[in-house]
């Protein structure tokens, strides 16, 4: 592992996962849009880059989790971009969760150039990227990703290769469309405790374990019983997987009434000014009327 | 436990919860309306009654699981029920899933006639009620449930006391607000997943772990995909508990949308004569259109 790895966007996740590489003896080049969020890996060794393209210009693998589809869009393609300024050989890694035709067109250009273009979105959120226990969901050239599996071990736990470019991405829709319809099951048997004058946390004990059971049950439900809708996963990211996802499965002529359904309520939500919140306070469209 | 216990209703479920009633050495004596399943448990020393009202003159303790609303109404209420032929401080106790304000007026009526009633719905399926590992849901007089509490442990392990008569049923239809929503869910994963090119099975080894994942991602999604409509628990049944909730719920003017999508595609489901399923072939609307 004698290579500079670059690194690009250190939001609440990447700070963390890049921390791993770094702490792993790895060589680490960064760059994201606000630089003071590199303080903390710069005074631990990192250097800065100025730019996608110096950060390509000099790495050989290059890590990427930003917010949106539109910034992972700015950070590859242009002029400026990873892809236009990549070194022979060199492997790309988007761990953002995006947009799977979009993961499909940076890895046929990247390919065009010469390099690899992986799409490897997590899940396991804040607490997954502190403990370097995310699952990471791999689409792309399966040489590519056996080349970089030493790295991700060094940030996940879960690492499973899906299939060629977009599988990463379309995976972690899967997985945003199963906790879709999910959360309003599970604020609509905690609402619905309450109004028949349950204790729900009672009912917690007897449902929580048994085929009603769930992550989001046992995690997320004592949250919203407790008026704590703090964000571990931002409603407003989740709004977005949930797009991508719904227009994915549009194009592919999939109904999913129960993904459209949530998706619906989540806007209501963030029409109540509440995109910064966790995703359990979808609990609030229950409680509040 | 030197009662005679009463036992009416020997379907799947009742015929393996009151074997284990017997296999303790209660003397048991049971009712249930085709008298050919009580055969196996004739042959090992149980006793037969002719009627409901035989089972209430004779027996101190009695519990029921029937299969839905009205036969319970039928084994309670009326001249031939229990209540009617109610022995002076007996316990009946109704395990079947069913109607909450059915419960309270079963309760009401039993302590006019100087007994109790509980309701007490399980979860845990067939194999729960063979294995007696059933989670069983309590509602009613609290020293009526400390004093058949030995029984409940004959045949359950996650035993949790809700509350007041009615609490029972009201905490069994939060579980089956969870699991329905639930079902959306998981069918829309797996149907994503196998549009999108990806296997399905390997998509649960990403997903199954972490944030998207439930009891019936990990029990019911692996025989979607092996296409086993096999009923563990029947669609038929499902349907009638979530109307049960989507009603209750309606009463309490809490709105339910997750439940009533979920109830409305159960009941397609139900049109293309799937009622005798599995509830996992819910994911037949998904993979046939």
């Amino acid at each position: 592992m004698n290579k500079t790895i670059g690194f690009i966007g250190l939001g609440v996740m990447g700070k963390r996962m890049a921390g791993h590489l770094l702490n792993a003896g790895n060589s680490l080049r960064v760059y994201t849009r606000s630089a003071e969020k590199a303080r903390e890996l710069l005074d631990r060794g990192a250097d800065w880059a100025d730019s996608p393209a110096v950060v390509a210009r000099t790495c050989d693998i290059v890590f990427t989790i930003v917010g949106f589809p539109k910034d992972v869009e700015t950070v590859y393609c242009g002029e400026q971009g990873l892809i236009a300024n990549l070194r022979a050989g060199a492997i790309l890694i988007d761990m953002t969760t995006s947009r799977p035709d979009l993961a499909v067109r940076i890895a046929d250009a990247t390919q065009k150039r010469g390099g690899q273009a992986l799409d490897a979105p997590v899940s396991g959120g804040d607490k997954g990227a502190r403990e370097a226990t995310l699952s990471i969901m791999v689409g792309g050239n399966r040489a590519a990703f056996e080349s970089v599996l030493p790295f991700f071990k060094l940030m996940g736990r879960n690492i499973v290769y899906q299939g060629p470019p977009g599988s990463g991405q379309h995976c972690k829709m899967c997985n945003q469309i199963a906790i879709a319809s999910n959360m309003l099951g599970v604020c609509e048997a905690i609402a619905y405790a309450r109004k028949a004058g349950l204790d729900p946390a009672t009912v917690l004990k007897s449902i929580s374990a048994g085929a009603a059971g769930s992550w989001s049950l046992s995690n997320l439900a004592p949250r919203m019983l407790d008026g704590d809708f703090e964000p571990g996963f931002y409603v407003k990211h989740f709004i977005k997987d949930m797009a991508v996802a719904a227009e994915s499965a549009d194009a592919m002529g999939l109904r999913t009434p129960g993904l459209n359904l949530a998706l619906s309520l989540y806007h209501k939500l963030q029409e109540k000014n509440c995109g910064d919140e966790g995703t359990q306070s979808l609990y609030r469209l229950y409680s509040e009327t």
